[in-house]
């Protein structure tokens, strides 16, 4: 695996379609932040508050607004939006997929699988009947597809990842190791002295442009599909339940439960560890912030919270036994209220 | 894999044991919801909140109570728990294993394994020594199963399960992709100036009919055995540690942390997310609502819960600083009332 | 596997340099809990609390302390610190890695892969280019191990363990199933239509010593690296986003979630499902209670919480209405508060 390229500011100006200012010829061979980067890096201000660092950064060149141009004499590449400019600089330096397409002599590939020619199917991976695989998609080391999967054009799965029967990804989806799509969703029927599965018929349907963290597991539907809006980005350890829909373009951040048949706008972001119960839905727009329970439908974009805030433990202990007599104290005062009104207009 | 079925209404009733009415010569090919059924399926009612969409349901068949019977005219079940029935019916459409019984030539199993012919090893499985495995289990492609473990009958590991040495399984346990069962407790005796390893000697026992869901983690006992109680399900992505005892048919909701050495009763409900600090005793029949913390032992059933609720984040910011300042809220509205009690009393 | 071991006690006394009291051949075979220990095992005393379970034990001995040695009449052993003591007896009854050094026929491992003989690939695990894997290394069943790693001496992967490129590992760290280090860090730059993906360019680093526990998952860094220090442990399902730090012999429970660039001192103790929100700084020796959100900076050792403590719901539907009353009910009281001191000043 040898990802080291290097590339003239000119040509990076040109890729990224950047107003380039300074010496075109600078060679470029990574990037680093404003405090770490050395001679032959290129770094990026998106942020004015670390405006400081600009003074004594050693990067050959520095990504940044038209407004702070001035605050930097080096090579500079001119954007609008230079936190945007560097997320596209990051692509012309990950390193590339260097598998050679098709199938490794060690995967196991049931026989009726419409493989494109331009796909890879990596070492140990196993493709079960009835699948389909696209154009430029590749099947990570040790994956498990199952049977009448769909995998979309120029998509990816790293190394272990689990596709339960009938799991549909569109196009360009990434979904890294360990993560498990369309395991059966927790339904069960209780019968009075025990727990009656209900066998899960739906599938796992994930749009265009999704990727998915590590570990990250996305239950198949109990009867209708579970779905996943395009451009929706997952981390890692998120748990989705059966039959929710994920709006296009909402963001999840690592650890979020959601349970099943919840309903979660467009342009949502649900921080870190937040929760959704079941049968919600969320509105558009709308922001959770980390750890927090929705307990209640939102029906406006907005942001949303839940506990206490952080705290020594003394102190905490305190507040959590009075957090107990919140009403009785409510009904204290309004007493006292009334009482002191009373004697005010004596 | 082809588990297109299709079954006359009279068989389905036959099958679950309810009383038809109409036409038994009615053929079913899939199970729907009252609002998305289209004409060849069953649906089901069993929440009488949705009964109005009994209206427009086009479902050739409808499982509902006795009593709800009266508000649909076209071909019933009448059961009289409709959502057990629903949940008898999915097993009928539910797509079978139908990979054939025996080691697939890519697996590895160890010499000395007792493998009951009846049971399937698949694709990529790794079967380490000593370890027993009986009639109709069923090993899934890519899991290992460690040393000295024992797979009662018929029980099913999915795809990439991983089984740590001496783990024992009762009859038709079912276990989802990516679930550790017998990995290391987490213990440690801190010695001053680093942690010194506890080697974790004991296994996890897992009784009859438990599932468990993707991505969930079951760490083997310290010196004594982690238990899993007959009937128990567990959701995807819960974490439960060393020693641990969950108490028979037992309901583990997704992304739910019991620390070691917990004791759950039985017939209790953890809600998702929520969390049980360690070596806590909590009793038969209790319920714990999403993303709760049991800090204290319970002692009798009920429903129990933690946490603020959910609320804009601009009030939610006004009520933490309060909630920092409850204790001296507390005391000074005692004064005050001690004050106003003395003036009233003048 | 055979791991059945058995030692006298004067062994057992000479290996962890403890004082012996009694029978120097008496035959230990295992360990047990003072509870349930039986004949032929060693048992031990670390928490006074139990010291009543001492007169009814039927270990043939007990690691305990000096102090406490009178109220045992059994075979002893005298440690300073009876629970590491017991940590260290652990070692001698694990189970050890019996299998052969080499490359199992099954395993896959690049041509130009540096592997020192004493290391041991084991069945179906798969090495990439230019990985290097010292003395004594495991790689167990069905890893994925990525190109240009770094696995240092005897360090141990169980089985279905994957590490992205570029992930070096200390001497003698332990990962357990399931766990995925180095995957891409949860970086994206929203250009007000789409996120667009930001390459995650930089690796993780794990010290000597460190052992992570099932189903976690530690990103790579976005241009820098993220680090886990020296002698940490990482219980199950914990999430470390991109650029962390974790200081060295911190302690890590089950299920915490911590977010991207956050740098957590030494000597610290995360409780389990804990969380920690992005580029925050923890102090050294600090201590989280289980399901606290660290939302600020902590710049002193100390214990810290969060969350309102457990109740019935009944009592907690009632304090979550008045939390969200809290600040209007902290300005009347101010206001009864003026009011009433007027009145007694009238």
């Amino acid at each position: 695996m040898s990802h080291k390229k290097s590339y003239t500011l000119a040509e990076i100006a040109k890729r990224l379609d950047l107003k380039l200012v300074g010496d075109e010829s600078c060679e470029i061979h990574a990037l680093g932040t404003l405090s770490n980067a050395v001679s032959g890096q290129l770094s990026f201000l998106s942020n004015s508050s670390y405006i400081d660092q600009l003074a004594d950064c050693q990067a050959s060149a520095v990504i940044l607004s038209e407004e702070l141009a001035g605050r930097w004499s080096g090579n500079a590449l001119i954007a609008a939006n230079p936190y945007v400019a560097f997320a596209h600089a990051t692509a012309l330096f990950a390193p590339g997929n260097e598998v050679d397409a098709g199938v490794h002599p060690s995967a196991l590939v049931a026989e009726d699988v419409q493989l494109d020619p331009s796909a890879t199917v990596a070492a140990g991976a196993i493709i079960e009947s009835g699948t389909r695989i696209a154009a430029s998609a590749f099947i990570g080391p040790g994956c498990f597809v199952g049977a009448d999967c769909i995998i979309g054009e120029a998509s990816r799965l790293t190394a272990n990842v689990t596709l339960y029967h009938g799991t549909v990804l569109g196009r360009q989806v990434v979904i890294h190791s360990g993560s498990v799509i369309g395991a059966d969703g927790f339904g069960y029927a209780f019968d009075g002295k025990q727990s009656v599965k209900i066998h899960q018929l739906g599938a796992v349907r994930i749009g265009d442009e999704v990727e998915i963290g590590a570990g990250t597991t996305i239950d198949r539907g109990a009867i209708d599909d579970t779905v996943i809006g395009q451009g929706v980005k997952i981390d890692n350890q998120v748990q989705i339940g059966h039959n929710c829909h994920i709006g296009e373009h909402s963001v999840i951040c690592g650890c979020v439960a959601i349970a099943g048949s919840a309903r979660i706008g467009k342009y949502c972001v649900l921080g870190g560890a937040s929760g959704v119960v079941g049968h919600l839905n969320i509105a558009d727009g709308v922001q959770v912030s980390a750890m927090s329970l929705v307990d209640r439908e939102i029906t406006e974009p907005g942001v949303y919270s839940s506990g206490t805030g952080f705290m020594r433990t003394s102190q905490w202990k305190r507040s959590t036994v009075r957090f107990r007599q919140l009403d009785e104290m409510a009904r204290k005062l309004k007493e006292l209220e009334k009482r002191t009104d009373t004697k005010s207009t004596d």
